[in-house]
């Protein structure tokens, strides 16, 4: 795998200079603010993902994600699900994405459930991050259901992404402890910062494909 | 709560001196091998444990635990299930256990699933051991499971007793990594260990009643 060390310049961000651009493509798909899409920019932009970031695509057009997206000079692109059965919108961003060459899809607090017809178009090429460790706490609010539950330990799970709700195989995961004086918010603000560190790793060691599936255990080959 | 550094001498193993007596009184409940009741009978020794051991019953008449708690001299009880109804079975072990001034029942490999009858008698006093992060991996072979999800990290609870299977409040929980040349035993004996540091200082914890429950979470008073 090539492994172009970009540094900090704005100007070799990935897309900016065809000459270095690497072979793997990422997509990234969000429905929010974003903030594992910043940490992403900022692995590419440090070399720590060795990726082009080929396009930053929203579900919602007021996601405040964009803006990082376009302040990073990545392509932006809003396909508003509204009104498109859940197929019909997912061959939509199949097509744009495969367009521009996309190897790999992050999701980044992508709100909809994707369907076969988006997951078999790229196998074992999606990867979404989870704000517990899973297989427990599945679906929205990890955190709070995690915190409510009474755990002395959570955390973070990057998965593949299956058919399943948050149940693909695991890629990498981070235990995060429940502090005494935790509210929830308290938790999932120091569940963030363990995302930001834990996504690009594991990107990295995807794109690397020094890995396989054994049943649904991803092991190093 | 008083404590009693009942140091090593078998002879200040809980029940032989009525007059060091502190006052809270462990019955232990097995089905096996009865390692964590060797961890506890260890703990109790050494005065991590500020309790009596007052009795060990097994529903198996062959459990190995058995032989561990005879060699600590403490009392046991082989109580088959065989041929007896659920709740009348619970009805005999309650009444066992308070006859004995047991204020706290400590599962150790009981395989078997509590009534109501047994729950209620012992409202919030009784612990039990799980080899994974709960809820995650609930019932028989969470190790295997564990291992088979492909998780990277699982764990031990500590949890309090409800009618629910490993569904009760979490007391303590410790995590523990799946290594990549992990197979499901080499898991299983690395997770043994954690039991066995996790469970007596869990007992401990409870023991003095410096916590509540608010919802199903277990904090410190």
């Amino acid at each position: 795998m090539p492994n172009h060390a970009m540094g900090s310049d704005p100007r070799t961000v990935p897309g900016s200079d065809p000459n270095q651009r690497p072979n793997q493509r990422i997509g990234v798909l969000i429905s929010g603010r974003g903030s594992n899409l910043q940490a992403i920019i900022d692995a590419v932009r440090a070399g720590r993902i060795t990726a082009d970031l080929a396009v930053v695509i929203s579900n919602n057009p007021e996601a405040p994600g964009l803006a990082k997206a376009r302040e990073a000079e990545i392509e932006t692109l809003v396909l508003d699900h509204r009104g498109k059965a859940r197929e019909d919108y997912d061959r939509i961003l199949v097509a744009e994405l495969k367009k521009r060459g996309v190897t790999l899809v992050c999701l980044a607090g992508f709100m909809r459930l994707l369907s076969p017809v988006f997951v078999d178009a790229f196998q074992n090429a999606i990867l979404n991050i989870h704000p517990s460790l899973l297989p427990s706490f599945p679906g929205t609010n990890a955190q709070y259901q995690a915190w409510q539950h009474g755990v002395k330990w959570t955390g973070v799970t990057v998965h593949l992404v299956s058919a399943e709700l948050d149940g693909g195989p695991i890629v990498a995961q981070v235990p995060v402890p429940v502090n005494e004086d935790d509210d929830a918010d308290a938790l999932a603000a120091r569940i963030l910062e363990k995302e930001h560190e834990l996504y690009p790793m594991a990107i990295q060691f995807v794109l690397g494909h020094q890995w396989r599936l054994e049943g649904r255990r991803v092991v190093r080959k």
